[in-house]
């Protein structure tokens, strides 16, 4: 049996394992053992907690936890913006950090990442620069009426996104079940993340998302920060500037500020305890 | 924080408390947060230990282990053929019978149910007598060409069923994603469970089921039941035959003798911890 503990930001879901000194042999089959929702835990991916020493192709402060986070069918990852959050609160709760730690540093396979604890509860992690593209995109959704489609402003956020303004359209009744279609292909030749956002009130957007490769998801944090930025790219120049972003999985907010981004939201661990670790497959 | 394990038999997964005093305050409330399967632990349904004499509508043994059994969506259920054995391997498991058991009484709201643990590891409980009836009917798919009809077989095993006999038709090609149809719809006024089977080998099938109100699932073990009643009825009269029915979650045993039937499969405690239980809503 091996400890393991459950959690969530915006219902992007996790299994958290606690690993100091880079003993728990991780695979693949371990991780989609972990992953599965029926036969196992169930988790959107696994994140290992271990210390930064153990870890080759880190080179900053030894000492620091790092992030091992591995996607549900057992491939690496290198960064998510709700599981960020999620593992520093799980680092708090474990007493893996000093008490009274309000700010975290984490070793992610993007490079450090520091998380503050707010005194509300919530996390807000620095999510770096999104980078607006020039490049027309349409978007129209595979079962609807082909002549529906809109266009789409391009967000680099480490990852493609494509972000889409339904003014008037009926974002509840939009038909994800299938992937959208946009032109020209060129423009995303490894996919990409799209996001359909509808108005709120100031400031204030809600959004669905189809992340590429997985289908519509209940949250997706550099979508949020892709939104943030194509929306204030449409107003006047604003130097800083927040954003709440209602997704199916809850709130988050979004601070621009000279051109970078910072992600906050909850994060919850429900549950801890012991697994039966998988045996070994080949 | 509240104690849980969590385990399946095959693929169909449960949360599991232990309440003997009958302490817990399980709401539908708290039943969503559990079974949820992003924000909660997830699962298909709870199953609650309480000692019988704790159970109202319960006449039976006052001292047997009484299996309180609820839906995801926090409404009660009466009994579940995969869920009996994950209960049973609980009580064994959490030492809540004499050490040395192998035979385990539990009080359902469809009345005492025997449990048997195999030397082998797996549990056979008895389903009671599957009845075939008369009707006529006929399946087909809503996403498939109207003309690909079949005769269906329909079984009452406490819920209804109709089991289609594939004789040649490519099981893995069926497109399960929306409810098929049936002809009559008076046959089955209140929905139906529908499987379809394919041969393997002597008394050896493949079966996928689309359960009412669900849509398609890993086990249903009424369903695995209803395929044996109706395949020993192909045959010649049989009073005693053993089926197995190879299920997208795994493999089951059904075992007819004299009009009865029994399941016999795999029950597995995949992990055991504490959950933060939810706070009370309305």
């Amino acid at each position: 049996m091996v400890s393991f503990a459950k959690g969530h930001g915006t219902k992007n879901d996790f299994v958290l394992l606690v690993d100091p000194d880079d003993e728990l042999l991780l695979t693949d089959a371990a991780v989609r053992f972990l992953c599965d929702r029926r036969g196992g835990i169930g988790g959107d991916g696994v994140l290992r907690a271990v210390r930064a020493r153990h870890v080759p192709e880190w080179s900053g402060d030894p000492d620091l936890w790092f992030m091992d986070y591995r996607n549900a069918d057992g491939s690496i990852a290198e960064m998510c913006g709700n599981g960020v959050r999620v593992f520093a609160r799980h680092l708090v709760a474990e007493g893996l950090v000093p008490a009274g730690t309000t700010t975290v540093g984490i070793g992610t396979r993007a490079g450090l990442r520091e998380a503050e604890v707010l005194p509300d509860g919530r996390i807000r992690v620095a999510m770096g620069r999104p980078r607006l593209a020039a490049a027309e995109v349409e978007v129209s959704l595979a079962a609807g009426v082909p002549e529906q489609r809109w266009r789409a402003r391009a967000v680099d956020v480490g990852n493609p996104h494509a972000v889409v303004w339904l003014e008037g359209d009926d974002l509840d009744g939009l038909d994800l079940t299938r992937p959208p279609v946009w032109t020209p292909r060129e423009a995303f030749p490894d996919g990409v993340n799209i996001e359909f956002v509808a108005p709120v009130g100031d400031h204030h957007v809600r959004m669905r998302v189809f992340e590429r490769g997985v289908g519509e998801t209940a949250s997706c944090g550099t979508g949020t920060v892709a939104v943030a930025a194509a929306l204030a790219d449409r107003g006047e120049n604003q130097s800083e500037s927040t954003w709440r972003v209602d997704v199916p999985g809850g709130s988050v907010e979004v601070t621009l500020r000279d051109g970078d981004a910072w992600l906050t939201g909850p994060a919850e661990i429900v549950a801890r305890g012991d697994v039966a670790w998988p045996q070994e497959e080949a």
